[in-house]
C-alpha cells in the first residue's frame, strides 16, 4: 500500500535493526485519513470474503479496524489486555507474550460478542513473532467461530510470526511488509516477494 | 443526540444506580456507524473552534476520536495508561485514579505531540467523577496548549464530575446525560437542562 509505505518512509523512526516506530501516526498519534485508507484497503483485500466481525487487540489496532467495519458494515471487537472488574467470567481468554513490554498479558473477549456463527478477521498493528496474532486466533478458536484471515499494518517480514502463521495454513494481508531495518533505512518486500 | 439515546435504550444494560454498561457499541465492542456519527457531533458541537489535536486515552476514546479527527482534519493523541518500553522520558505524565478498576495509573502522552501551539480538544467515552478528564486536562496544561473543551459520549449527569469541571469553567459538551439509573432505567436530561 503506497501511502502507508510513503509514511513510514516519511515519519517512521528505525531505532534498531529490529525496531521501527510509528508513534506519530499509527501508535500513540493517529493519522484519521491514513486510518480510513488502510481501513478500505483491508476491505478491498477480502473483498471475496463475507466479514460479520472485525477482531482486534488494544489500543493501536482500533482506528484501522474501525474504519474497516464501517466499510463493511461489520461490528468491531477489541480483545482486552487485562480483565477489568466491569468484565464478568463471561469471557474466552487467552494469553500475550510482550517482547516490547517484556510481560505476558492476558487478553479477554466477551463471549457475548463472538459466537460460532461469525465470520472473523483478526486485524493488528504490527506483525513482528506473532504472538498477539497467535493469542487472537486461539480466541476465536474457542468461540467456534470462522477465522477468514489476518490483516495487518506493518508485518516486520524479517522476523518469524508471519512465517510461522502463514505455514499453519493461516491467510495473512500486510499491507507494509518491511525486509530489513538495517543501516537506519526501511526496506520493503515487493508485493509478492517473500 | 438522538441516534446515542436510543442506542443505549435498545442496548444498554443497567447494572445498578450507578453502572451503565454499553459494552456492545462502545466499550469493548465497536458500532462504526455509531462512531462516526459520534465523532460529526463533536465536530458540529465545536464548529465554532479551531482545533489542531484531538486528546482522548486509551482504548474506549479512540474510536469516537479518530472520526472527529477525520471530520477536522486533525490528528488524534490517545494517552497511554501505562508507560511502555519504546515510550521514552520524553512525555507529559499525570495520575488518573479509576473507580471502575480501583487503581490509579500513570497516564502519559509524547512532547512530541502536544506544545503551546496547539489548539486542544480532550474526548472521552465517560464521564462519571471526572478523573480521567482532570488527568488529561493536567498533561494539557503541561504541555502549555489552549483547551478548546471536552467532548464526552456519555455523561452520567448524577455524578460529580460534569459539575466539578464546568465549576471550573470548561467547556463540556456530553452527546448523552444521564439523569439516573434507578429502577434499571435510563434517564436522561433534556438539552440545556441541569
Amino acid at each position: 500500500m503506497d501511502a502507508l509505505k510513503e509514511k513510514i518512509h516519511a515519519v517512521g523512526r528505525v531505532l534498531s535493526e529490529d525496531v521501527l516506530k510509528v508513534d506519530s501516526f499509527l501508535n500513540h498519534q493517529i493519522d484519521p485519513l491514513l486510518m480510513k485508507q488502510v481501513g478500505e484497503e483491508f476491505a478491498n483485500r477480502f473483498s471475496d470474503e463475507v466479514i460479520t466481525k472485525v477482531l482486534t487487540i488494544e489500543s493501536s489496532g482500533i482506528a484501522p479496524s474501525t474504519f474497516l467495519g464501517l466499510t463493511i458494515g461489520a461490528p468491531v471487537v477489541f480483545a482486552r489486555k487485562k480483565k477489568s472488574l466491569t468484565l464478568t467470567n463471561n469471557t474466552y481468554t487467552s494469553q500475550v507474550y510482550s517482547f516490547t513490554k517484556q510481560e505476558t498479558n492476558d487478553i479477554s473477549v466477551s463471549r457475548d460478542f463472538l459466537s460460532a456463527d461469525d465470520n472473523v478477521i483478526i486485524i493488528d498493528d504490527f506483525l513482528a513473532n506473532g504472538e498477539a496474532v497467535k493469542g487472537l486466533v486461539d480466541i476465536v478458536n474457542q468461540s467456534g467461530a470462522h477465522l477468514v484471515g489476518v490483516g495487518i499494518v506493518i508485518e516486520k517480514g524479517f522476523q518469524q510470526g508471519g512465517k510461522i502463521l502463514r505455514e499453519q495454513g493461516l491467510r495473512i494481508e500486510s499491507l507494509a511488509r518491511i525486509k530489513s531495518l538495517k543501516d537506519g533505512k526501511v526496506e520493503f518486500f515487493e508485493e509478492g516477494e517473500f
